[in-house]
């Protein structure tokens, strides 16, 4: 316990109860050991040796216990062993190659664990005086109770994150039932998955686990796909999800355990399988904070009103990272946290800003987004283009074998001025990068033509796509115009 | 033939011969159909109508025929092929693939050829008005001999390519000597291979070949593997290339046939294997133009002086492309070739500009710059710090199992310019593309901290050596101090 620490503390006698209870105050305390919450603590600790850090645990962060990292490893093993069936293509014999899925969830397992305790090591120098491992409560608007104790904090921030939601008649279906918490720990790949939700996790799991040989049925509501929003690229992006795996589009009306495993109700259809992994949403971890104790109205996601500081309307309680549900994603998890956590700078620049979003999904090819996408594109005023680019024909992705892919980036009409792109594309997520910071940087469709591309890339694609939306922008004549004179016919090579 | 051609035909009576030669005369001669001289064809049949391409075949660029991308399909099929070693980390069994390496030639040439089509076909629409298949041949500072025509040009823009350069007694080795010219024709791959010049061209055909099962010594001057600078990067890559292939670094002194094959000699040592692959570098197509009949002094390359367009000083002759040997890339060739090409702008903004320099090695993992190199800025007036990261632990590429790469990166000590950087990297040819992109634009190291960095991914990687570099630019306070505050230790997890 540090020195300030000592210092706050007194004790008090309780009003109600006549209990003695300990007081203890703090200059920061943060609930939650998460991405956001530790990314708070490091600000913190810059300024201040009195914080404390609330975990009811398990520590490790929800990303790399049971989040991006044991998705990506099952998913990049999911891609490795794919290639085995391009050995055809390139002149090699039938690869018989068999899985152990056993193996293979011991060795996501041993990454995960890797990528756990990277985090907990990180942890290290202050856990020992500033940790506590217990389950925190409101009971007022500036107090909460800790193990009996009650804890006051100039500034209290809420990085509790999120968990997956499962609708309370879908749980009675039991173990067969599992959502990406528990998913991991299963011993075996089950041989056939009913997969509910269709967004990012649903999609980028559906897919390696398909490629890694189980019989996969993915349920979306309709147009849910990967959240591709552009019409054109779902359009493009489903017959490909298609040829690897059966896709449901429609709203689940009942899971059930079942003599099979499972079955999945869709209106008068029934669908069964050996398991089935929940992925339908996540919702903010809020249920033992006992929220109502702030003394406002808590949404139907159990949330208080925030402003736009991530503030409890009139109070020092911050809601950052997942938990506030405003950008689910961890580089803005991390940012939230560091924004809050940190001590206001004298200096504007250090003023965080909005940037450009990006998200990602890992599927392969990836479907990403850069900046807006087509759907607010569409429901805002702005007077946009689009241009357009497939890889079916690329130079480099047919060499890759990986001649799979589009993408369409969006402009502002009058100016070239890039406003977003989605992306269904080898390499997307670097693609994606790209895009992001040339929107983050505020460059136009003609700053973007001008830089280099090597060859023979993927980044040459997009300078398909990039060519073609320079066309549709309404400058006359068109900056620069040489650089637009070498647009291939479609499905040719393009140099 | 062209109206406007015919208008300016005629006839003279030469001097010296008696002999009747026809004269014609056109606004535009561009001889060599290569991606330069393609590039200056599209600009120049944009205003006018009276010009020639000439090229002595074959047809289909060098890039495209026998360059990048024979070697890239080469290149892919090794790291497709090369996926099954990572199989038992997965947890599949032994994969017992064996490769037809006749049947994978085949997928390279079959694949090259659609890429010569896509560039033929492209062609179509000019080809039979504005083509000659015939050897030019200068015979004055402004004049041509083509088939025992005279020809006449208002603009000479010679886009002949380069060949590779093999030093006349090697080429006695007779038919186990192949450059890449004649490499793709081989039948079958060899199962030893010499391969002479440990540059781009060198060394990932090496590691690819190597990868494919053929016994691989590379041969190198010393510091010369992969055109790498930056001597911490080659300590830390060499190893790894040497884990693959045998790397002699020396200066090979004789290269002979031999019964085994063919034999190669560096100082005392010989080395013996079945073919060999000389890739020592390549010199300016130029032997059959006589340009001494240009009038002016040529250089050891045979090449007469440049002015800073290209131009040969006091003509109407320009140099573009690989021909010139200034930046022998296809994007730059390309630009080249447009930028002479094209009638002069009235809109300045349309004015060629030098761009950031990007250049890629395609191995697995790739080798790139972007912007300057360690020696350019260590041989330079600039007063620049470094930051480092290596990709050894970072999150995503434990997840790939491709955790073995290394980034530099190079700002200026008193305002973090970005000047420029060398990579070792897993996607290093999309990392290059997103720094040298932000080297073009002039960003500093603080701007590119404050971008979005999604994860996991391996910019995340980039972001590591741009949090280190930032700590060392001399500004305090640093800008946007927050960003900086994530640096995990090496070799642990990065969130």
């Amino acid at each position: 316990m540090s020195l300030l620490t000592i210092l706050h503390r007194h004790k008090e006698k309780t009003g109600s109860s006549g209990e003695e209870k300990i007081l203890k105050h703090y200059e920061v305390l943060i609930i939650g050991a998460g991405t956001a919450g530790l990314s708070a603590q490091k600000e913190v600790a810059k300024t201040t040796d009195n914080y404390l850090v609330v975990d009811s645990g398990p520590l490790g962060t929800t990303c790399a216990r049971v989040g991006c990292m044991p998705s990506k490893v099952l998913i990049e093993a999911a891609h490795i062993f794919q290639q085995r069936t391009k050995f055809n293509a390139i002149g090699a014999s039938a690869c018989e190659s068999k899985l152990d899925s056993a193996a293979l969830l011991r060795h996501v397992r041993q990454l995960r664990d890797r990528f756990v305790n990277g985090v907990k090591k990180d942890m290290e120098p202050w856990m020992s005086t500033h940790l506590r491992s217990a389950q925190a409560r409101f009971v007022g608007a500036g107090e909460l109770e800790l193990d009996g104790e009650r804890i006051t904090a100039d500034k209290i921030i809420v990085a509790t994150g999120s968990e997956a939601t499962v609708p309370a008649p879908w749980r009675a279906a039991g173990q067969v039932l599992h959502t990406t918490d528990t998913f991991f720990e299963m011993e075996t790949l089950p041989a056939s998955l009913a997969v509910l939700g269709a967004g990012a996790i649903g999609l980028e799991l559906s897919q390696a686990l398909a490629r890694l040989g189980v019989k996969v049925t993915l349920f979306g509501e309709p147009g849910s796909l990967g959240n591709i929003s552009d019409p054109e690229i779902r359009r493009y992006a489903t017959p490909r999800f298609r040829e690897e795996l059966e896709f449901v589009e429609g709203l689940v009306d009942a899971v059930a355990a079942h003599e099979q495993g499972v079955e999945i109700t869709v209106g008068s259809q029934k669908y069964h399988a050996e398991k089935v992994l929940v992925a339908i949403g996540r919702a903010p971890r809020v249920r033992d904070l006992n929220l109502k104790a702030l003394g406002q109205p808590l949404n139907k996601k159990g949330l208080p009103p925030l402003d736009k500081d991530m503030r409890v309307e009139g109070s020092n309680v911050f809601f950052v990272g997942d938990v506030n549900g405003i950008r689910p994603i961890l580089h803005e998890a991390a940012d939230q946290g560091r924004s809050v956590g940190r001590e206001p700078s004298e200096n504007p620049a250090d003023e965080p800003r909005a940037r450009a979003r990006l998200a990602i999904t890992f599927t392969y090819p990836q479907i990403a987004v850069a900046g807006k996408n087509f759907k607010e594109l569409e429901e805002s005023a702005e007077d946009f283009v689009f241009g357009e680019a497939r890889f079916d024909g690329q130079g480099r992705a047919l060499a890759k074998l990986e001649n799979v892919g589009m993408i369409r980036v969006y402009a502002r009409r009058t100016c070239g001025l890039m406003l977003g792109a989605e992306l269904f594309a080898p390499a997307g997520e670097h693609l994606a990068h790209l895009l992001c910071w040339a929107i983050d940087s505020e460059a136009t469709v003609f700053d973007l033509l001008r830089r280099p591309f090597y060859h023979p890339t993927l980044e040459e694609g997009l300078r398909t796509a990039l060519r073609d939306l320079s066309h549709k922008v309404e400058i006359e004549p068109k900056p620069w115009s040489y650089l637009h004179s070498m647009d291939p016919p479609a499905g040719t090579y393009c140099p």
